[in-house]
């Protein structure tokens, strides 16, 4: 199934970037449970475009309209529908993209995969406007994570080659998360700033990383195997556009480790258990075990670049050079940090849902 | 959902690592598709333990028998299932880790999880015991991809510190891929068992990376956001126990670099469309564009070590020394080869399953 | 999940009567199938109220506008998503109904499930009207069946106490199929039609029994046991507000037969395999035969009555009695004959693509 | 998908009537519920052949073994698999019918869909034999729901031409319920028996009816449109095989009843909210109303009789006389109802862990 997610709560996106509209669907959601509609329209400010000279100059209209599912302020316990119109639809200057397809897009395999029937527009479903809708879904459960305790942030640790610090893998601090470029210094943001710069003047892009705790979650959530809270994750965060990479904790580097430092001792700290490190991520089994939840994704560079690149005719089955019009983000890693946490929002969510053992012996 | 995985087919797994059996079924395959049993079983002992000296000494008997599904050598059409029966069945070594969790493991998790009611023995169901029934499923779906023109193969790109060169991206050789340790050279190879030996003689353990392959996966495969190939793929992947990181195409590489480099041009070759590069890993939009698929997921080092280490009684809620018994392997990243390779083949297999692409204008 | 249906299309249902929109999402569809949408909105029509004396006088304009997944005439591939818009939302009519459960409707149900948030209002996510955004779902999949060669027709049997023939089991004739009161003969209407006078002149209403037919349907769709047609049928049916029972072939009346009776004998015709007569309603283990697939459907009459009832107040927990305001439907059997067509039309749509059988060797 | 039921848990059924084993794996069961074993095996003898002499004469052992999931007495939170050996395997005595299909079997349609690669030994995947592993899921799903204060009993009400009267509506009594042969009287299972009794001597065979309660159900389980209980319960029901029909409370009688007589007025009694009837068989919107459930299913007679039958040559394709060889039950009603209960406490249970409503503000 395409484009459809989760076990307990079904969230099902629509529409394509030059369509009427986009859109969610979230079921499955227990009633009685508040929405902050102020909050919600500020979260999902920060994926919008045009806030600043490193992000397209394109404005869209990110406000939902709820059709359903939220009566008086609270969730009813009927599906939650939303959509956000599109002001910019069909325009033509795609066309031209149905028979020469942009390098890193989507253009080529859905030419494939639909032949040709797919809508080209904007990148049509494959958009990164598609993120809008996720951030819908992910913002409310952002909210019901909040009420329970859990809460997520992540931030930017390199932009091309600027790398900044990551968390601190026991005790994350989210200051300056939610802010429109967040960084743990305001000197790394001021660095990737004009990394991203430079690429811009040079009609090129740059990708990056993110990091992502998940501070607040108790131990015991996850199921074995395929159900496992990265799976469960890694399953959303591959659906965001550009993500290339995903690593739990040490992920990557645990692999140079010995197993004697890789390895996370048990202590006891104000009665409660603990690890020493965290280089698990505090995955284990793919169940939690009650100390932040970390995970690091890669982002590759925007693959709408104003330099000229090679391409090929699809008609002509020849070589043709491409230059793509329109203006372009330079860097997309700012605007995906919520979507990040979106996706994070929407999987940890699922998961307490789908969370059997609690339903052990009760109605 | 635990241990179920898939769209089309419905793979379920089970078994405790000292419970009377181990096993899986998998539903949904079509009727009529060959089986060769003793390719399978090649296939299957390439995961097994006790063949060298870097793995444990343990000897297991790793021969399914096929309950169903499977009717004079062809499948058909009811669900699959196959059962290996656990020789060493309830073994009283594993009894103090109940109050005493190891650390690296899901000992302490599952404890959390199931309110004390889980079978420790051996880790349970968390045992790396319990990819055996995964390679069941995966070495047929690669005998059916193999029909289709279609090859997985995976190496060892990294074991501790040795790390080795990866595959070509764009002409992936799998020479020497379905050895007991597949490397690209035989000098890797030895460099890294050095590296294990190494280990082995701290009483400690190493983990490494796997670089996989997936050769002949024509375009258009995968579908939009959640129900891409690197979704797909990595649900499975991250069930594998010890994996921590999962990167496709260039991977977190590909945040360092411009989009000028990152983006893969096309070209026309001998009639057919490629592209120059191959940095995608062969999926744009969670779609396939023909070329070779590549990933690499990174390996824990083995949790289980010799030396002491630092862990807690949950009982008398304080630190305690932890010494584990028995023998284990300083090293499972050669054993996890198959492994990746057979999570691969299940996924892929049921995305081609889940084509509705296909299904278009027919019965 | 609540109003999530299917395996390989996904259909997500949103909306309550008196929110700002209802619709549907349809995932999972392949590009390159042409919609027509003047058929659609015909056969919506055919849902629609106020079309004669026998259906409510209120007027609902049951025009969708598609947001998404249709691009020039034809599926694009991304999910189709279509919204109707609600005029009358938040009336008041249903204030007093938080208090005081409507006998045979789902408000004391939902008042327990939801804790008392849920949308009273029309009925809420239980209103007949959400079969809307399921005919427009089936009216599509009924146009991409029919171009395989597969129609589905559905007609009125029995209305109250006036019971009339159903198809020839063998030879269904769709004749008037598709008109506003579908019978097989004009006088059957007649009279029913009387029936549903006179229980409206009492202030009541009446109830009937559905009998749909699916021509064409070639042998060999279906899966065994969860899977098979009737499962996934019923599944979707018994989500239409109203449906009490569902019979296949012979039905309830199979259980009266001796076996020699209800087994269909095989005959060859022309050529082909056929059965003499088709008691089976053409599914043997859950997996069609060739023969037309036929089922009934049994409609409670609808709830809400002119005469006072018996309730309670929710607040006093005491009884109370209680006279429904507005005017509705003496009978929704009529309109309820494309939804069973909808319904049917979605699940066998659904079990074609599913069916991996034809996936066998081919990408 | 084919033989896999479920939302929360998972239940994946296997085996074909010969092959080596047929089995279950029940996945998502919560840790810690006792499994009464001696109990489930009486629960499975209700179902086993051979205890009389309307009962076919064959010896099976139906005793499962666990090979996982169950840990001193409790699960552990791994899934449960169960196996059953099959003694008679590979018999020769179905050879003929690979050419000749029986009528009222899944012969014909399983060799359409399977392309002749089905296993046809005693009707494969499709044989009544499957019932078993499905009634050691379910046997344990009644324990647990025993446990909740739910119980869940089935009786005959109808065997050919002799009906009997079935549950009080309001106050079903589950007494003779748990017999070989429960009906409401001794009389009636003595007229049915020699309902039986009189096909059997005819070398013919008879259907039946069963009606099943579930008593202390709570009011506000289920979800609504395709996941209310009546959905839920559809289609896990329709996989048993011979089941062709199906109602709810009153069911196709509702059908006939006016509104003023089918909506069951809400009344005060000993502090609690019922309902003076109970035409709705406790389901309103989807959604238990806290009276007992009630539902009717109707069983077509046995196909496989003495006498000879009308088939073809699927070689020749041309008709041909068919006698059926070996033993078979006249009447496989008095086994089905256990069945009925264990596939009905699989539904149950699978909705009350699935219901997110009771998650909403807990981990």
């Amino acid at each position: 199934m395409s484009s459809t997610y989760g076990e307990s709560l079904k969230l099902s996106i629509f529409g394509q970037s030059h369509s009427a509209g986009i859109g969610m669907v979230l079921d499955g959601i227990p009633a009685g449970l508040p929405v902050d509609m102020v909050e919600l329209q500020q979260f999902l400010n920060r994926r919008a475009p045009g806030q600043n000279d490193y992000s397209t100059a394109r404005r869209e209209t990110d406000t939902p309209e709820f059709l359903s599912g939220i009566s008086e302020g609270f969730t009813c316990g009927a599906p939650i529908s939303a959509v956000i119109r599109n002001s910019n639809t069909r325009s033509g200057d795609y066309d031209d993209l149905r028979d020469c397809p942009r390098p890193g897009h989507a253009d080529y395999t859905a030419h494939i995969k639909y032949g040709g029937f797919h809508d080209i527009a904007g990148g049509g479903h494959f958009s990164g406007r598609l993120t809008a809708p996720l951030c819908i879904a992910g913002g409310m459960c952002k909210q019901w994570l909040t009420e329970m305790g859990i809460e997520i942030g992540a931030h930017i640790t390199r932009i091309g080659s600027v790398v900044t610090e990551g968390f601190s893998e026991q005790n994350p601090q989210l200051g300056r998360i939610g802010t429109i470029f967040p960084t743990l210094t305001a000197e790394a943001a001021e660095a990737m700033q004009e990394e991203i710069s430079r690429a811009k003047a040079d009609g090129d892009s740059v990708g990056g990383v993110i990091e992502c705790a998940v501070i607040g979650l108790p131990a015991g959530l996850g199921e074995p195997m395929f159900g496992g809270i990265e799976s469960k994750l890694a399953q959303i965060l591959y659906g965001i556009p550009a993500v290339k990479g995903l690593e739990f904790g040490a992920g990557f580097a645990s692999a140079a480790l010995r197993g004697s430092e890789n390895n996370d001792s048990f202590a006891v700290q104000d009665g409660k258990i603990v690890t020493v490190t965290n280089r698990c991520g505090a995955i284990l089994g793919g169940i939690s075990n009650g100390m932040p939840l970390l995970f690091r994704i890669a982002i590759k560079p925007t693959p709408s670049i104003a330099r000229e690149q090679q391409s090929i005719s699809l008609s002509a089955m020849e070589e043709k050079a491409l230059v793509i019009q329109g203006r372009h983000d330079p860097c997309i890693v700012p605007r995906a940090v919520p979507v990040v946490e979106a996706a994070a929002a929407v999987a940890i969510y699922d998961l307490i849902l789908s969370n059997t053992q609690t339903q052990r012996r009760k109605l």
